[in-house]
């Protein structure tokens, strides 16, 4: 299946229709930043989205679930360093006047718009400078990456891809772009992520399909289990490509489904690479689970372990803190007959150590990507989840950020 | 009510009856180190214990669990250095066989002895290491602080107290030793502790009210979020202070019960402060909950959150982080009603950015004690609970652990 899908440059704008632009308007401190991106189609959208399940959602959120509600949208709006979050009622107007001047701009109807914030909770945005921001926005068809790097908080680098397939005979084209980096334990959906199409598709079977891809790929991914107010990922399909809508019952719907699995894991693995402070992917698949949840659970938790960050960055084998998060996961287990892998070298075996040369083990954690394997012997169900290690440059990213 | 305790020395030696001794065996590389230790009381008691609820618990927590379903214990062997978890059936044996060895030294049933061990996990304990420690360890009445010394792993320093108070006219003395440092987010009671009382105390009340204390002491506090293998919670009582047991009818079950709150608090304050790296340790209050529960939620996702521990350790008063970690909680609230103190400074109210002296709250972040208190104006219940700050130092215990 693989040779069916050519990666192609401008992520967002790389399917039909598709148009950004960015501005740096003064919200972050060092104003030769872009700060501020829109992202737009020429023509309406059946667009979806999955949200942070935070009981302190932020303004934007809280925008564009109502908007959503409709199955429709034609552009979004995104800031960088202020999350309007915790602001009230003031906030939630900001938010609203941020998608006033986009529809203004780019002459659509003011439900048409939504909006996304980023960056340190509890400020008023400043509301004047993004008006004049928008207003000096130029949108075009070759500003997809530029979006990408607008939308960046302490991310080190931006994360995107837009992937080429053929349905009906047509090419399609699905992008996306995310940002990441800290208060990564997604629930629901990531930190920002949007992504683009030009396939038409029949909404119901978006919503299904989005949230099926998001389950498996932003779900899976943490950086320092701490949930984000912001999370949001929207999924835009413009139909531009020129086929019949897509859903179940289309002969090529699974074509269009791996594409958005490929995209989304993609992007969360990049999202994970690129945690605060982090040298190291960590890949953990479990397998043999009881059930799905339990699966989830024993990946995520093994990802969040703050001691078994450590240890990964250390490049230490310390395979007891796989022990502790596995147990202390609430995952069904059988304490005599589970099993844990290290890259490919066996470090437990039913519940004990196994016979394994410690060199080895040190060469399966040396590298950029650690995998962690566990059977734990039960059942057929298995997750993968992703994550990265912990090092003084998270600490220092973190302890001074308002600053 | 403050007056009627008096500490006193020797901590767990401190009540009547109870001796203690300690040697170096051998599990820890410096041969100079003590790493085994014995706690009994001359005459048997009544005991009960906690201990973690995870699935990967490790072998003297199934011993104790079994052996304490008596209700009757007189001894306890703890070794620190290698934690037996995670060794399988040859690991249950070894922690049986560290009985035997106490209860031949001490002329005892094996079954009133219990165990413990803490330290490296899935390594195998060297059983003739502590036959031969047993051996050489002589107990005598002031050993309690070497013992509360011997348990160590981490810590900077150990954790001990004891009070003396009078039930029916006759002093009666309550000490307390904990060991914490990392893999700390207890659930049912924390890594190791040991308390003991020279007071006769009936044992179903004696259950009730040991589970109502750890509940709002070790069970509130954390380093890291990792929950360990190994915690525990043993309560001594041998009755030598002479006075009539005492249960939910005796006239002073109150003075009893407030001793007990006192040294669990103590301690789970004292371990909080010495978390692995920390230098400030955190009390966060939430009141105006809805039930105890929620309380309890909000209060522990703040001193769990890695950016608000982050934050903490750069005394930067990032409070955007405290409403992230309450709205991913899972406790109720309500976005526009709730509000947030750092000591005194008011820094969010109903919901939105309070007006405040920034150099104030950064004064109120600035000492080794933080205090956090939330109102989240839905109900009465409240609760408090400890953590620490996260820092270079908690990442250079961590990724070198077993080197």
């Amino acid at each position: 299946m693989s040779d069916i899908f050519r990666e192609v440059d401008n992520c967002v704008t790389a399917p039909q229709g598709f148009r950004a632009g960015v501005t740096a308007c003064g919200i972050k401190s060092d104003s030769s930043i872009n700060d501020l991106a829109i992202l737009s189609s020429d023509v309406p959208c059946v667009a979806a989205g999955m949200f942070t399940t935070s009981k302190t959602r932020a303004a934007p959120v809280i925008v564009c679930q109502e908007r959503l509600r409709s199955g429709k949208a034609q552009a979004v709006i995104v800031n960088s360093g202020n999350a309007n979050c915790a602001t009230g009622d003031h906030g939630l107007l900001n938010a609203y006047r941020m998608t006033e001047f986009t529809a203004k701009r780019l002459n659509l109807e003011n439900e048409m718009v939504l909006c996304s914030s980023t960056g340190i909770i509890g400020r008023q945005l400043p509301i004047e400078k993004i008006q004049a921001g928008v207003a000096a926005i130029e949108l075009s068809t070759d500003q997809g990456n530029a979006f990408s790097e607008a939308i960046l908080t302490t991310d080190t680098h931006p994360k995107r891809i837009a992937l080429e397939f053929q349905i009906e005979g047509r090419t399609v084209c699905l992008g996306g772009v995310t940002k990441g980096a800290g208060m990564i334990y997604p629930n629901m959906a990531t930190m920002l992520s949007y992504l683009t199409t030009d396939a038409a598709i029949e909404y119901e079977w978006m919503k299904e399909e989005l949230h099926a891809a998001v389950a498996d790929s932003f779900n899976m991914m943490a950086i320092d289990g701490d949930m984000s107010t912001n999370d949001t990922c929207i999924l835009f399909a413009n139909g531009l490509a020129g086929i019949s809508p897509i859903d179940a019952q289309h002969p090529e719907a699974e074509t269009f489904r791996e594409a958005l699995r490929r995209v989304t894991q993609y992007l969360a693995k990049e999202m994970a690479r690129d945690g605060e402070g982090a040298t190291k992917l960590m890949t953990v698949h479990v397998h043999g689970a009881r059930d799905k949840a339990d699966a989830v659970k024993a990946a995520r938790a093994i990802t969040v372990s703050p001691l078994w960050q450590c240890a990964l960055a250390g490049g230490d084998p310390n395979w007891g803190r796989i022990v502790a998060a596995l147990g202390a996961s609430g995952c069904e287990l059988d304490q005599s007959n589970y099993d844990i892998f290290i890259g490919d070298v066996q470090v437990m075996k039913q519940g004990m150590a196994a016979q394994y040369n410690q060199d080895n083990a040190r060469a399966a954690m040396a590298g950029k990507e650690v995998t962690i394997s566990i059977d734990l012997h039960l059942g057929e169900r298995k997750a993968t989840a992703w994550g990265c290690d912990l090092t003084h440059g998270y600490i220092d990213e973190n302890t001074l950020y308002t600053r």
